[in-house]
Order: structure tokens, then sequence, then C-alpha cells
């Protein structure tokens, strides 16, 4: 089995609040190759250090992926060090120089000088093209091992991976089948997940299972291999069979697609439509659902009625109502649902009032009380949810559980 | 100035779902002695790959500390990787043995025979006292460099550090002060601040300077050392000092807060009033603002017109304007700020329309095109931005610079 090693550039992912967390979705896709990852090194913006990191990582290792430092500013070193290291001289390239300043001028900027820094390549290097932002990676085969120099930010990272490095990386270890399968649930702690459905992966060592819990969400990943994609799925299939049933209504995807993704789809087949009013959530939720393209087929938009009148001017909650049962209460979640149903003139409309904190709440509701309320086209229901954790979590949490509100009465 | 690097041991911290993150806390410790983090590396529960790596930090580095691997399993290599590293024998010790079986005795249960294998020390090493679990500590002093091997679990990993490591290393390297400053700017490309302050952060050493950039957002992170918190802090004043007024207005902090949190302090303090009105953003501004604790105090809400008849029915831009000039134009962004400002009765009133993508745009505005307009208690601007990128991307840049806009026009 191929062997990779991962070294990430940065002096700020030496400090004590950031580290290194690309290497994360990088080591997914070299193990979807079948390449295992057996070290990994985190050095500072140090051209020498750097270049002994990497020197020591090619004598021993068949695959070296450095990432960062491909920036245009001074303690951008990666450039400098990897030819140090490999042995090669670095060429400034006019193509390469010009796809920047091509790439400048399209968002109606002019290159500065520095960005030049980016045109030059190590000797030999094939360029990787980077449409999501200026530093273009690189890539070098010096026989004994492959080298990839790509940049630092996971968007432009992640692309760049699997579009230029995948297909090299195949061709150059022609893996053996591994298929994955996302299964996502909600609605139920990740421990009691884990409890009911243990004694099924348990069992086996291919496809292994990983789960992962977010905000509320459950993503449980499992990944088979085998001689052929054929073979691969079947073991999915089996693993997946035992735990789909185990999970009943908590399960609600058996590919990977996310809540808001679902009931998108729902809702655009049914041509039904959906607003919002948010409160506590002060428009992560609207984030959350218009982050689908093309959902403005199904979401006409909603309200973000932070304080008390604005739940009455802009919803037509009763300020009584608000006052006798205060603006964290069951009534008040279901006035705002149905004032943003009747306002944005939708078929379903969520709303979400609660106390985020760190400061706010009652003895009765406190820090963590979060109201969900949903309009149908029949009726209107609200949860009452209890949540731990900081400002942010509560926040992420609320929006999570009424999308799975949403879902639930959607039938999904 | 003193270097450490640490060594984070254990094959779970090689997959795609878990790294290291215990080097976070010993990495605040550290520092807090003067001492600076130089590189990190992970390696699996791999005997030869482990010693290897142990070797080649002793042989250049004076602190290495490795956390993981001490437990009674066989995959537990860090004991033996690192006598073979340091060339020393391992020796029983009947005393840690009982140190072991008391500590299971009081919890009820008899220590396993595998246990026994946490009894093993390098020749000439310190025991340090492990109260929250079974493996104990090692502290080996070679003379050329100080070892640490330190238990994996946070929990008995950084009180070990406090308690044991911290008052060794500070005998051994009398601290020196270490203050940072973080700076933030906006409305400037990457490699323009760098071109700007560069002349200046290379001329110095001491402090560090490292810039981060994301969505708009630069940080400027300094770093100095010195004998004295005031002596430190006089190397960040002296840089800060040029830096500040070669970015002019496009520095906003000074002190690390973020554009919302500078924002909403103004206009508590000025008892004034902000509410949104969001297309493309769908939320994300709002959700932004009131990430802020307390931002009710100024917040008051908003609207999330995705479709074009809310914009028309919830803030009452002319359906006529519309057609005539497109959801996503100077004057629609206008008409959205301004019905906000009227329809939630507030001070300010932001407003974003756009082509996020990946779908949409027009020859004249194509998808990364964005509206971001102002209304305030005198007028009412609108900006023209082009992003380039994926939807998040341009919804977040989006995001950005709406609140910069309001921060400029709050003279801030």
């Amino acid at each position: 089995m191929p062997e990779a090693e991962i070294i990430a550039v940065g002096s700020e992912l030496l400090t004590s609040e950031k580290t290194d967390t690309n290497s994360l979705a990088l080591t997914a896709e070299l193990n979807g190759l079948g390449i295992e990852v057996v070290r990994k090194t985190i050095v500072g913006d140090d051209r020498e250090r750097l270049a002994a990191t990497l020197r020591d990582a090619v004598a021993r290792c068949a695959i070296v992926v450095v990432t960062g430092g491909l920036g245009p500013t001074e303690d951008d070193v990666t450039r400098d060090a990897a030819a140090t290291a490999l042995g090669r001289t670095l060429i400034f390239s006019e193509e390469v120089c010009e796809a920047i300043r091509v790439r400048f001028r399209s968002f109606g900027r002019k290159m500065t000088e520095i960005n030049k820094r980016q045109a030059y390549l190590i000797e030999g290097a094939e360029v990787l093209a980077n449409p999501r932002g200026t530093a273009p990676g690189q890539w070098v085969d010096i026989g004994s091992a492959l080298v990839a120099l790509l940049p630092g930010p996971p968007r432009e990272l992640v692309p760049m991976f699997r579009e230029d490095c995948v297909p090299r990386l195949r061709a150059k270890f022609p893996a053996r089948a591994i298929r994955t399968r996302l299964l996502r649930a909600t609605g139920i702690g990740e421990g009691d997940l884990d409890a009911t459905i243990s004694p099924v992966y348990t069992r086996y060592r291919n496809p292994v299972t990983t789960i992962l819990a977010s905000s509320g969400d459950i993503q449980i990943h499992l990944r088979a291999h085998a001689d052929t994609d054929a073979e691969a799925d079947a073991l999915l299939d089996e693993v997946a069979g035992q735990i789909i049933p185990l999970l009943g209504g908590k399960l609600y995807s058996r590919n990977g697609d996310s809540l808001e993704v679902i009931i998108g789809h729902a809702l655009r087949g049914r041509r039904q439509t959906l607003s919002v009013a948010e409160s506590c959530t002060g428009g992560l939720l609207g984030g959350r659902i218009t982050g689908v393209p093309g959902s403005s087929d199904y979401f006409r938009g909603g309200f973000l009625t932070y304080a008390d009148e604005t739940k009455t001017e802009l919803l037509g909650v009763s300020a009584d109502l608000i006052v006798d049962r205060t603006a964290v209460s069951e009534e008040v979640a279901r006035a705002m649902a149905d004032g943003a149903k009747r306002r944005a003139r939708t078929d379903y409309a969520l709303s979400v009032t609660g106390y985020a904190g760190p400061d706010g709440g009652t003895k009765e509701n406190p820090v963590g009380t979060v109201f969900v309320g949903l309009a149908t086209p029949f009726e209107t229901a609200v949860r009452r949810l209890r949540m731990p954790g900081d400002r942010d979590r509560i926040r992420n949490f609320a929006v999570q559980n009424a999308l799975n509100l949403l879902r639930l009465a959607l039938g999904l």
C-alpha cells in the first residue's frame, strides 16, 4: 500500500489557537485512493526548517503533499524551500504570470508586483491551475517520490487536490476499488446512535465505519475496499442495510445530502414555498437554506425579528402576548411562524426564538432554551428544546432542529 | 529563545476524522514560558517511525515533548521507541508498578497483567506521577535536550505538563515574556496589504509578523518576546505604530475585535439601531451581526427578501423598478436599504443583492456581482462589488463588504 506524508506550512499553525486541519480532507482523499498517510509535520514560515523537513520526507516516502506558503508575501517560503530541498532551480513562468494577471483583471484589479513571486516554478514542475485563487500549485515527479505543493486555503486546496492530484496519483498507483457511503441522522445523540448501531458495524473490518457529530447532525461514514466497485458496493449494501432500519426516522439521508438539500428537493418537486422568522438565530437559518444553489425556487424570504417590537410590526405578533408570555415562549414561536407564513405568503414557515446566551434566560427558560415553530398548510406546531453549550453551538443546534422539524412534517 | 518540538503519537491522529489538538494547550504553556514551538509531528503507533522522528527531534531541538502511546496495549509504542531513539535501556520499576496497582485498587479493580508494561522506565528518567490515569509520564535529561513523555488523554496530559514539566522547564530556562497583538484590516487585498507593510515588518525578527486572510478580512499577528511584559509591549508598540498609519482607513481593529463587534460597540454607545435587507446572502449578514452577545441592544431585525415579490411586499421596492433595472442593481439595493430602514424603524440599514452563483447573472452583471447598500440618517449609498470564487465565498465576501461599508459610515 503506497504511503504519503503531509507537510503543513504556516507559523500560525504553530500557535496555541490554530493548527493544521487541511490534512483531514487530504487524508480522506488519499485514503480514497488506497494511500495511507503515515506522518504529518507542521512547520512555520521558515525556509531552512521547511527545506530540511521536505528533504527528510522525500528521502523516506513515495508521496509528499505540502500545503500552504504559496502566497505572494515575504513569509511565503514554500517555493524557495522546496527548490532547495529538491536541489532544483526556480524558473519564472511568463505563462503563469499572465494567468495571475488575467485573474486579477477579471475582478477589476491590477496585479501587484509581489504577485510575480507566485509565477516561479520549480524546474520540471507541472503547474496546477488555481481557478479559485492566485497561487498555482506545483507537481514535481523526482522519480523516487511525487511532491505536490498546494495552496493553504481549504477552498482552493481541496478542489485542486481532487481535480489535479487525484488523477495523477491514480495513474501512478492503480487503486483497488474503494467505495464510500455517507448516511446522515439527526434528532439523536452521538452516544445513543453509537450504542444502537455498533453491534452491527463492529462485526465488520471492511467496510470501516466512522461516526462524526456536529451541531446535532450525525454522519456515518462507511468505507469498503474490494477488487471491483461492484464488490465494494455489495459490502456497503450489506452493512448499510442493517444500520438503516435500526435508526428509523432518525436517519434522513442515505447519500450524504444535507437536511436543507433534501427539504429543497421536496419543496421544489411539490411546488411549495418556505419562509422563516428568526429571533435568536438572527439569519443563520435563512443563510443555511439559501446556501443551496437554486433555493430561490422555493425559499421566498423571511423576517429577522430580533427586537420584540419587530416581532409585532413585521410579523403581527400581539404585543400583549409578548408581555404576557415573554418573547421566548411557545405562543410567540407559534405566532411568529403564523405571521411569516401569512406575510411572506408561503406554504410553510419556520420560526426560532430562544436564549442563545451568554446572558438572558429566566428560571423557567434558562439560556439554551429555544422554541422552534413550524406552520404548515394544515397546522402550526412548536417544539421546546434545551441545549447545552455556548452561543454559537446553541444557535447552530437550533437551526438544525428547525430544519429537522420541517423534514419530518414533509414526511422525508 | 529556547525552541521546542511536539510529537503526537497515535494512528487515530492520522485518520481523516481526527488530528492532534493536545499540542494547542501545550503550545500555550510553552509560550507562557517564553519557549517557541517550531515543529509538530504526528506519527502513528509505529515503533520505527516514532523512534526515527524522536531521534531527529532531539538532534536539532533543546526541548522535545511526546504525547500519547504510553498506554498498556500492544500498540502503545512510545516507551520502546524512545528508549531506542535515545540509546538507553528500559528498566522495570517495582515502585511505579505498585503505584499503578494502588490506583486500580482505589476504584475497586485489580491491575491487569498488561498494565505492567506501564512500569518500564527509560534508564535515567524521572517519573512524572499521573493521579488521573494509569500511565505515568517520564522526564529524561540527555544533556543536549530535555525529553518529556506524556500521556495522550488531555485531562491527564495538561495537568501533568503544568504540575511537573513547567517547574522543571522554568528552572532550566528562566522565562522571558511573550506578548501578542492582533491588527485587522479589510477592503484591501492580501498582496496589496503585504506590499504596503512588509517594508516595516521585514526589518524586525522580533516581533514576528504573520498575515492571514479570509473572506476579505485580513489579520496581522504580531508576537514579541522580551525579558518583561513591558519590554515586549514596547516592541509591539514600535512595529504596530509604524504599520497602523500605512494602512489608514483599511485598518479597523488594533485589538483583534471583529467588524461586527466594533460596529456594535459604536451603535450601542450612540444609542443607534440597525436593520438589514438580504437577498443573495439570505441571512448570513444578520447571522454574523447577531453572533455578538448583546447585539439586541442595537440590532432590531431584518428582511430576507429572496424572491422578487418579497422585495416588493416586505420592503416596498417598486415592482416596476425590479422589472426595469433587475433585482440585482444599484437602484434595487438602494430601495431595499431604504425600505428596511423605514419598515424596521432603524437609524441604519444594510442591504445586499447579487448573483452568488453558480447559475444566474447577466452579461453586464455576471455571477459574483453584488450590490451592497447602506441607508444612514442622512443618505443612502450603494457600492457595486465584483468577487471571484464559489457561492460560499461570494456570500461571505458580500457580508464582509456590507459590514465594512457601515463601519466607514460610522467613522470607525
